[in-house]
């Protein structure tokens, strides 16, 4: 099994994808593509990924992109841990925290960059736009989270890393975030597969 | 079971909920939000829909958002065609392909509107970024169809409507599309359950 994420570790996708693998308790290899250098864009990364994104997944002779593709793949295909909730309400609805926290929120991923999760680099103060969107996450959040509730579902799933990353974007900036959210996302923070990816060597550029 | 959609019927993601119901064969009221009077912001639809988008689905008392995760949950639910493949691998790619569509190719979004697709909006000339877009599009969906092949995988899947639509943007923009692409779309564009979304009623705004 081969994972392609940036070789700055820097997109949430590949994270959640790395997270996912290492959840399900897989060996793999690491390749890491140089997004700065276009690397993705290389034809025999095309062969990888139709699409030229990260992260993909080659399993034996089977490539695939996408992350919440690739998280749903794995959990099909391999025994240990549950990456999705075995409910099948809960099963759905971290199936549609998945998909809007990938295709919502824009103003919060632009302004509140991953550069700020894991390089602390310094923000500006977030535009009334993201200041919505902010306000958007924090109510859609507290629809599935109580306080002190340690995970969205019955147990862990990959629904509470991506969520705790998206909250941490703004934890990590300084900006105002409800306690108990900030709380979850700082106790999601510390699964040792996320830690891995997090102390994974960044070079600052 | 209640399917909430835009009231122009433009939003490509409940063209999505709603296929994927009538392909299950399922009985459901359509209830419209006035998107442009911000009916999806008020206090009894954030109740349904936390991130207050569309499409929701309500079926008894359960409440989902995200067309991809209300497509899973109706095809685990419920007896009838399957929305997607019953292969592994083919159902891992029609997920990628799902999640690919919902989050790239912004710059064809934007210039090919669904305003292009369902209310004859004559569009401007394609973007360079745009244009880009369209070649990446063009490059993942042959990668998936050859000439004269009607579905992506074994049988019909929702991702075939999904890829449908946004090969459609261009087509009916008159951009220039390759041959076989067109063709694949437009053969999709024929199912009954999607030209029961295409045929209803619009008010040109
Ligand atoms: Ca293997
Ligand atoms: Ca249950
Ligand atoms: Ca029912
Ligand atoms: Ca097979």
């Amino acid at each position: 099994m081969i994972l392609y994420v940036d070789a700055n570790y820097l997109s949430p996708y590949a994270m959640s994808a790395f997270v996912a693998l290492r959840e399900k308790g897989l060996t793999f290899e690491l390749h890491l593509l140089d997004l700065q250098k276009s690397e993705q864009s290389a034809p025999a990364y095309a062969e990888i990924s139709s699409t030229q994104r990260v992260p993909a997944i080659v399993d034996d002779d089977f490539s695939l992109s996408e992350s919440s593709a690739i998280s749903e793949y794995i959990d099909e295909c391999y025994i240990g841990p549950k990456l999705y909730p075995l409910d099948i309400l809960s099963r759905a609805r971290a199936r549609a925290l998945q998909a809007w926290l990938r295709s919502d929120l824009l103003s919060i991923r632009e302004e509140r960059s991953t550069e700020v999760v894991f390089l602390q680099r310094s923000p500006q103060p977030l535009s009334a736009k993201a200041q919505a969107a902010a306000n958007k996450l924090f109510h859609a959040a507290a629809q599935l989270l109580q306080p002190g509730q340690l995970h969205l579902f019955e147990q862990w799933s990959i629904a509470d890393t991506d969520l705790a990353l998206m909250i941490n974007r703004l934890v990590l900036a300084g900006d105002p975030v409800p306690e108990h959210l900030a709380n979850y996302a700082a106790l999601q923070w510390q699964r040792p597969s996320v830690q891995d990816w997090v102390n994974l060597a960044r070079n600052i550029t």
